[in-house]
Parts: C-alpha cells; sequence; structure tokens
C-alpha cells in the first residue's frame, strides 16, 4: 500500500467513525481547536515566517507574483487577520448541526415509516492553492459536518499548513470523549504536500467521495479531467451584467462598477456587460463614464464600439476602448476590462449568457417585473440577481459563515457551497418485520398508507 | 453538426424554454399524453407486435431471455400492463410541482432578498433497456419536473419505443397554450435508437447536464467510464441483511426470504447475510431452514458451513449448500443464492457492508436499538433498514411515484430517484442597486443583516 492509499483508508476509517459523532462532541473539539490555536500564535507566525521568507526570494526572482505572496500572509495587519482565522472557528461552531436533518419523513403502512435523513458525504478532498488559513476553515467546516478531510495545500504554505494542521489534529486527539461517545479520531484532518500526491489522490475514489479544488482555472481543470470522484467547483467566472430596456439609469453605473472594479481578480467579478440597445445612447452612456472613470478598458463589440467612439460625446480616455476580439465573450479578464456587447431584448441577453458564460452569476438592470423573471427562470447559473451586483455570491455574504469553495456543477451543490453541499441523506427505514411480498394485491395482502409525519414532529429525531 | 450534436442542442433550447413552464401547462401536456396514448392503444400494440416478433425469433436462436422477452410485451394480462402505464402519468400528474420550491430564504439587507429556489437540471439523458413503458414513466417525470430528456432505449423495443415517443412528441405539440405561457416544445422528449448513438452522445457534456444508465451492470460501469457527464445511478446492488445478536427469531426467516426470494433478478434483492456468531444455533438455524425451504442456495463461510453441516441438525437439499468462495461476497447472484458470513458484533457486520457493498440498501435485524441506531448511522448506503427487507428500496414503494433510477452515488440523490433527483437549485438575488462594496467596516458601510425569512411567506412565490 503506498502511503498515500494509506493517508485515504485512514481517512474512510476516521469517515466511518465521524457517522456517529455528537453535536455536543463536534462543539467541544472546535473550541479545543481555537484555543490551540490561539495559545499557539507564535510558533504558527514562525512557521509563516519560514514560507514568507522563501517566498520573498521566489518573489525576487520573478518567480512569484507579488499578490501570491501576500496571501500567504496568516498574521495581517494589526494581527487582523490571525483574529478573523479564529473567530471563524467560533462562527462555524454557532452554525446548527448540518448532520441527522430529516428533510422527508413518511409513514409507508402501519409500523414501517420510512425518514430520510442527512449524513456526511463522508471523506472530502480539498485542494487550495497559497492562503493558509484555509487549512483551518475546511477542517472546521469538514469536523461541523462530520465528514473527513483531506487537504492538500500550496508548495509556497508548506510550513504554516504544516504547523496548523499538527495544532488541529493535537486538538481533536486532547479533546475530552465525553461518556458514551465516540473517540473523535485525529485522521478526521489529515494533509498531504508533495504535487505528485494529487494524482495518487485522484485515483483514490474508492475511499475518496468528494473533491473540492480551490485554485486556478487550469489546476480545476486538470482534476476535473484527471478523476472520477465527483468534482465539486468552478474553473471560469464568467458573470454577465444586462442592462436592459427597462433599466434605472441611477442603479446600472453603481451596479456594473461594483461587479467590475470591486475585486477583479474574484471568481464572481463581472467579465462581459450586455446592452439592451435601446438604451445605448441613455443608460449605458452613463454606465461607460462610471466605467472609464473606474480606469476600466471596454473591449466593444461593432455596434457598442461605433456608437462610444462617434456618437457618445463622451471624452474617452486613451487605450480604454477596444475593439472586442474573438474570444472575448468566453474570457475572464480577471482585471479592469470588460467585454461589451448590444443586444436587442432580453431573450437576447439570455441566449448570450447561456452560451457564453461560465454558470456562475448573473445580473439584470430593469425596473420590469417580467424581463426579471424571465431572465432568473432561463439563465441557466447558479446566482440570478436582479439590480445587485454579482460580487455578492459569496459564502460569507449569503450567511454561511464560509465556504468550502464556489460551484458551477449542474448537481448536488450550486453557488457558494457551505455545510450543507457537504452532506447527503439517507432513507432509514424502521420495520418490525415486513417483507415486500407482503405489499400488493389480492387476499391477505397490505396496502401502503405513505401517509406524511409532519417534519416538526421528527425534527430532534435524529441530530445526536 | 451531427445529427446527434443536433439531438442535444434541440434539448438544450427546449430546456430553456421548459425554465418558463407553468405548472398548469404541465398537467395539460400530461393530460393530453394520457389521452393520445389511450386513444391509439390499437397501433401500439401492433408496433409492439412486431418487436415480439422479431424477438420471438432471438428467443428461438437462443440470442434473447425468456426473460427479457417478458419485459418487451406493454400489453401485459388482459391490458393491465398497458393501464399501469397509463395510471402512471397519472400519478404523476397529481404529484406535486417540484420546481419552484424554496429551500432557503433570507434578508441580506433591507432591500436584499436571497431565495434559493428549485430549477431543473437541465437536459437528462436515460439509457435503458427492454421496457418500452419507461418511455413513457421517464417522459412523464421529465415533463413534470422542466427537464428536457434524451431518450435511448434497447434495440428490442425499438418499434414500441418509437410509438410511443412519436404519440407524446404528438401530444405535445397539440396541447393549447395558455395565454401568455411559453409553447411547450416537442423536444423535451427526444428518442434516439442507434447503439452507436451512446458514445456520441456521451460526448455531449456541453449540452447534457445528467446521464441516468438502467440496466445492465456492465453498461453502467461503461458509460461511468466513458462520459465527463455526472452519471447517476448503479452498477452493483450487493444489499445485505445482518441478524444481530439481539434479533428477533420470529422475524428474522421472514425478512431474510424475502430479500432474497421476493424477486432474485432485482438491485435491491439480498445478496450477503451476515450472521452474529452468537445466534448460530438459534435464528440463524431457523432462517437457513426458511433459506432451504424457499430453494435458496447457500454459499456459506468456513464457520456457517461447518455449522450448518456438523451441527444443526437441519436436513440439507441437495446442492444447497456449497461452501463460498473468493469473490462471493462482492458478488451480485440475482437468482436464488446468497452469500453467508459469521461476523462477531455489529461493528464486524458494519465492517464488512462498508468493504464489500454497493451503498444500496442494507439490513439490520435486532430488537436492541443501539446496534440498529449504530448500524444506521454507520453503515454508508442510500438505504439502511431496521428489520425490513430490503426490497423496500424502490421509488414505488417510497411513494415517489415512479422512479428514474436507484443511484448509489454519495453526491446529489441517493436511493430511489424521483422527481426531486431531478431538480437542482439556484440562489436568486433581488436587490435596488446594490454593490458589494457597500458592506463592511467603515464610515458609510452598511451591515448585512442576515435573517431568516420564514419560508412559510414565500411557499408559492416562485411556482408559476
Amino acid at each position: 500500500m503506498t502511503d498515500i492509499e494509506q493517508v485515504a483508508r485512514n481517512a474512510r476509517e476516521a469517515s466511518t467513525l465521524l457517522q456517529s459523532i455528537t453535536s455536543k462532541q463536534k462543539s467541544l473539539i472546535l473550541s479545543s481547536i481555537h484555543d490551540k490555536l490561539a495559545e499557539n500564535k507564535q510558533a504558527i507566525l514562525e512557521a509563516n515566517a519560514v514560507d514568507k521568507a522563501n517566498a520573498e526570494q521566489e518573489v525576487a526572482a520573478g518567480k512569484l507574483s507579488v499578490s501570491l505572496f501576500k496571501r500567504l500572509d496568516i498574521e495581517g495587519k494589526d494581527g487582523e487577520k490571525f483574529e478573523t482565522m479564529l473567530q471563524g472557528i467560533k462562527d462555524v461552531d454557532s452554525l446548527y448541526d448540518p448532520i441527522g436533518q430529516v428533510s422527508l419523513s413518511r409513514e409507508l403502512d402501519e409500523g414501517l415509516n420510512m425518514y430520510r435523513v442527512t449524513c456526511p458525504v463522508g471523506v472530502c478532498l480539498v485542494i487550495f492553492e497559497a492562503r493558509p488559513e484555509v487549512v483551518v476553515n475546511i477542517a472546521c467546516l469538514a469536523i461541523k459536518s462530520s465528514n473527513a478531510v483531506i487537504l492538500k495545500g500550496g508548495k509556497e504554505a508548506s510550513a504554516t499548513n504544516q504547523k496548523l494542521a499538527d495544532l488541529i489534529r493535537e486538538a481533536i486527539d486532547a479533546t475530552p470523549t465525553p461518556e458514551g461517545a465516540t473517540t473523535f479520531p485525529a485522521n478526521a484532518v489529515q494533509l498531504v504536500s508533495r504535487r505528485e500526491d494529487i494524482d495518487k489522490l485522484l485515483d483514490q475514489d474508492r475511499y475518496i467521495d468528494l473533491v473540492v479544488p480551490r485554485g486556478s482555472n487550469s489546476l480545476v481543470r486538470y482534476i476535473q479531467g484527471h478523476t472520477r470522484i465527483p468534482v465539486l467547483g468552478h474553473a471560469d467566472g464568467i458573470c454577465s451584467v444586462y442592462i436592459d430596456e427597462f433599466a434605472d439609469v441611477a442603479k446600472a453605473p453603481h451596479i456594473v462598477v461594483d461587479a467590475k472594479t470591486n475585486y477583479p481578480a474574484a471568481c464572481n467579478a463581472a467579465e462581459t456587460l450586455l446592452v439592451n440597445s435601446k438604451v445605448l445612447k441613455t443608460t449605458f452612456t452613463k454606465v461607460a463614464q462610471a466605467l472609464f472613470g473606474a480606469n476600466v478598458i471596454l473591449h466593444a463589440d461593432e455596434a457598442s464600439y461605433a456608437y462610444l467612439q462617434n456618437e457618445s460625446g463622451l471624452t474617452i480616455p486613451e487605450g480604454k476602448l477596444v475593439k472586442a476580439q474573438e474570444g472575448d465573450f468566453d474570457k475572464e479578464f480577471l482585471d479592469h476590462e470588460i467585454a461589451v456587447r448590444v443586444v436587442d431584448s432580453v431573450s437576447g441577453a439570455i441566449e448570450h449568457i447561456n452560451e457564453h458564460g461560465s454558470k456562475h452569476t448573473d445580473v439584470i438592470i430593469t425596473e420590469n417585473k417580467d424581463n426579471a423573471e424571465l431572465f432568473m427562470r432561463r439563465v441557466d447559473a447558479a446566482g440570478v440577481y436582479w439590480n445587485a451586483s454579482s460580487r455578492f455570491a459569496d459564502g460569507f455574504r449569503y450567511g454561511f459563515g464560509t465556504e468550502v469553495g464556489v460551484s458551477t456543477n449542474k448537481t448536488h451543490a450550486r453557488g457558494p457551497v457551505g455545510l450543507e453541499g457537504l452532506t447527503i441523506y439517507k432513507y432509514r427505514i424502521y420495520g418490525n418485520g415486513q417483507g415486500a411480498g407482503d405489499y400488493g394485491v389480492g387476499k391477505g395482502k397490505r396496502s401502503f398508507t405513505h401517509k406524511t409525519i409532519p417534519l416538526d414532529e421528527v425534527r430532534n429525531k435524529f441530530v445526536i
């Protein structure tokens, strides 16, 4: 057995034990992790200093970007990032227990009851880059949802990641087991660090139930193409904002500028601006002006280019208006750049988005309810917003505490994925000796009653 | 563009329109299909006669099994199968609309509300064998859940399948469109028939969102290994029944015999019997006797073989007790045969099942609540039953009307999959111009309120 197969088996074994961990014990563990990390802040910062020193050389040699370097830092200004990380543990602890929730409850026959009850997915592999606090975030989400997790972090943060994972495992080990409860296994959280481990892990479909890649487009695509394990995440984030015929001219510039410039490198930043041809001369002019003012380059299609250049009367800053090229509408600029296209109607916008978008988050700006509803129904995306910036697509903003990742999948979980995305369900049936052959048509045969049992009656039946 | 790519694109286009179909219109279509099939019973039976005549030759030539031949028949004894098929359409119609259901509802801020609302998965490909009534079942489930579906049926039933699909499409086309509603596209239901179409369809991950294979183990495995599209289904159905130390001797024989013999070829039939060593001489003896009486061959491990042969005092029918071979515990017998293994404890049973089972449905027979709960928590399967036969794992018995298939996946949907398994959700946000940059720490910045909006208040907000 290879080391990696052993890691995967350990996780599976831990996962089985985690199926019967209590809410109370999960809470004890999370407190214990919180305190352990707080007490060992100095040691964590020392490990982080090692990573930063190595990274500084890489930056100097031009091998690492400054923004990546910044993400490595775990302390933040006046220790703010570290405090946020610690607070995050308490936030996860304060969420409701996602395990043991009943979503369907039915009497099949007298004395034969069925319940659909949430349970952990099992073993999750989370692959991420740079930011070491992800170790803590994901470990806490996994514990809260009774999943075992294997973490593969970025090479740049390896010393910090290792220190954090060690402390988390120590904290788990040291948590007293409440009477009668299962010991909580430290292997609930495991860290691997070598790049070559990824391929070996992707082969462990026997033990691993879900892979969550958080990172570059190329990393995600690679993983999607190299495993039989279900992958939850997103490669692209091509979000569009559509300015409808009935857009409010007072709202549009603010929404578009926020969607583009609030954090251009994020997956929920707008990459495409669709404009109804009827508002070129009105709302669009204001929006374009605001975008130029925010230092954004417009990659404009023929109609919008001609209008801006020849008719708009706007003073266009040098280099900020360029003609859209083939591929600009299928691209993440991840910078102060946006592709602009004129469409005839809300249907034209829907068609464009369903053809070119990445099913992440798309926005309509309009005061017309019918157009908004049509857009929100027919655009095939995890998030569909009416008069709000695409930048709201985020677990914290949705009130999920933190997020495992953002999914553009069509199954299981979409959008920012919090604890619920790490759960699935089992059907539990409670009988007293029934066989299926007892039911049917004919003498002495029974019939199913199929009566709904009110969920309120069984709400806490399976939370332990 | 190939024919098949065109089929996939047609489905995608239909799917977009289906996103805004009303409940009322779906109901009209289902009635229309019901009436169309009832009126054209004769023509359907004629098509079925063609398939049956062809199949008879195949049976005579030894190329087709008699059981497969039986499944081809769409009329049944006294027309009973045909009536059941028609009734199934009404049953699906009577189910609640799974689209537009709100599962999360939250005020992010005053004037900024978020709703998680169910929507169709989009385009589903369902691959099945032999039974032509599946065309009708699946078409109705797809329509009710606003999905477009591509059906690939078995060659043996091709004339019947084609006739049914043609009539369904005619019925869709002829349904009057309620004022203001979208025309319902006939391409919501498409049928392809050639074996070689499967591979081409599996490549259409751009247009197809979900594949549901219903058929042999080898078909399912092939599909799982040859597509990037999520696959919902099961290859194996290795279900186990565990007779606990505290099993009721009066219940055990009935449950085990039902689980094994009620329909041995089904995926939810028991293939493995696990016996606690403490009840070998008591409950197991009764169970073995009942199994022999039901004409079942026991593939017994060393301990159970030795006991039955030397100590049980049972008269063992010729050939009904054999020694278990390597692989017998990882096998679907799909016949009157069962593998038997002695274990020491409920934990031993759990370990065996998690190692050898197929995550389908597993049963514990016990009067001990703690053992039952431990088993139901730790066994990793779509169904975990206490004192009831594994044969209950079925959409009809669960009260789902009919089923798309049975899933042993760990994500999206598990167990018998009804309408809900064909849905996913979108996050809808309703704002009035907010940007994410409006929120945060600092002067003039707003904070999220994250207030729960009671689901009762929004229950019907999105059902159209």
